[in-house]
């Protein structure tokens, strides 16, 4: 078993010491993921993933003081990965439309980063579970990427008239969630990306 | 506190023992449903149950010997109630689709009933969940029923060229879903309703 490094520990160099807590910090986001993904975050305990880090529950503690703290910090961490990866920052657009779905077939090659959301939103629909400020924000935003997206293909012409922006960019996010949930229930019956695509052409003028 | 009266109670009428056990039933089925709503089906147990109810945790594994046959009960309960009230067996077609539209605003109404649901789909999605096997029936048979009645319009010409009668099936319980689960964490900000029929006229080439 790994221990932690305390700050300031004689041995390590400063550059080595703070590396290796980027390290330790990654490796505790992991095991909590995994945790969450078995046993739910009600159902999680820092003292077990402290186990499957492979790390003491007192050097856990000292990156992580809460069990709120790790749970936001995994989660900003798969936003972070998100964002990075499908270019959620580019402009408003047919892009950001597409990156999302994007998004979501890279989402169906990793059930277990679907399975940890998908139970976390439903366990923070409640405005006392320390999840739910975050869920709303990270609705609220998607739900602002996506509108800005349509209103721009409305302004081109490629938006199918009387398809209003704002609901069809909440109704996508709902899709995409939705969706997760039946997918993870009955993954061979169920073509998320397709249904994705094809709802997404029906509110286009022109062909994806 | 209520006791149970076990069956071939000398004092117990046949014809009012059987409404008893009825009452009984009902009473432990909704206590079960405020239980799981709180504290999610694994967070629940038959003890905390049984005191909700008002009667001995005996006297509940009389009517419902396990964990899993009381959820059971409660999953089949509430399907029965949306069938009877939104007439969800009516001949497929326009008429269901609206149905299904009456039964999100029922929901809306309803928001524990909606709390239960999305938590126990978000719980149930592994395989090994006592209540898996029901929540892929329900959605397998949603989507039929709606993939028939879009198979219905598509022969009338009500449906829009290129949709294809399945993925927007499939989609039409998707969004139904994640709406929900979108509506309980900020239920100021997103209309789950309107959402929904602005999809479905979407889809469509004849108002709603």
């Amino acid at each position: 078993m790994r221990t932690v490094t305390p700050p300031g520990d004689p041995g390590a160099e400063t550059t080595g010491g703070y590396l290796k807590g980027r390290i330790r910090r990654k490796d505790i986001i992991a095991a909590a993921r995994a945790v969450y993904a078995e046993a739910g975050y009600h159902g999680s305990s820092l003292r077990e993933i402290a186990k499957r880090a492979g790390i003491t529950h007192a050097g856990l503690l000292y990156y992580f003081p809460t069990k709120e703290a790790l749970l936001a910090a995994v989660l900003q961490r798969r936003d972070a990965e998100d964002a990075a990866r499908q270019h959620l920052d580019s402009s408003p657009g047919l892009d950001v439309l597409k990156s999302l779905i994007a998004l979501a077939a890279h989402n169906v090659r990793h059930p277990g980063i679907v399975d940890l959301y998908v139970r976390l939103a439903a366990e923070a629909v409640g405005p006392d579970h320390p999840a739910h400020t975050y869920f709303e924000r990270h609705y609220r935003e998607a739900r602002e990427l996506t509108a800005r997206s349509f209103r721009v293909l409305a302004a081109r012409g490629d938006l199918r008239p009387g398809v209003d922006p704002e609901l069809a960019a909440l109704g996508f996010i709902a899709l995409m969630d939705g969706l997760q949930v039946q997918w993870l229930t009955m993954p061979d019956e169920v073509d998320l990306v397709g249904a994705l695509e094809a709802h997404l052409q029906s509110l286009l003028t022109v062909p994806l």
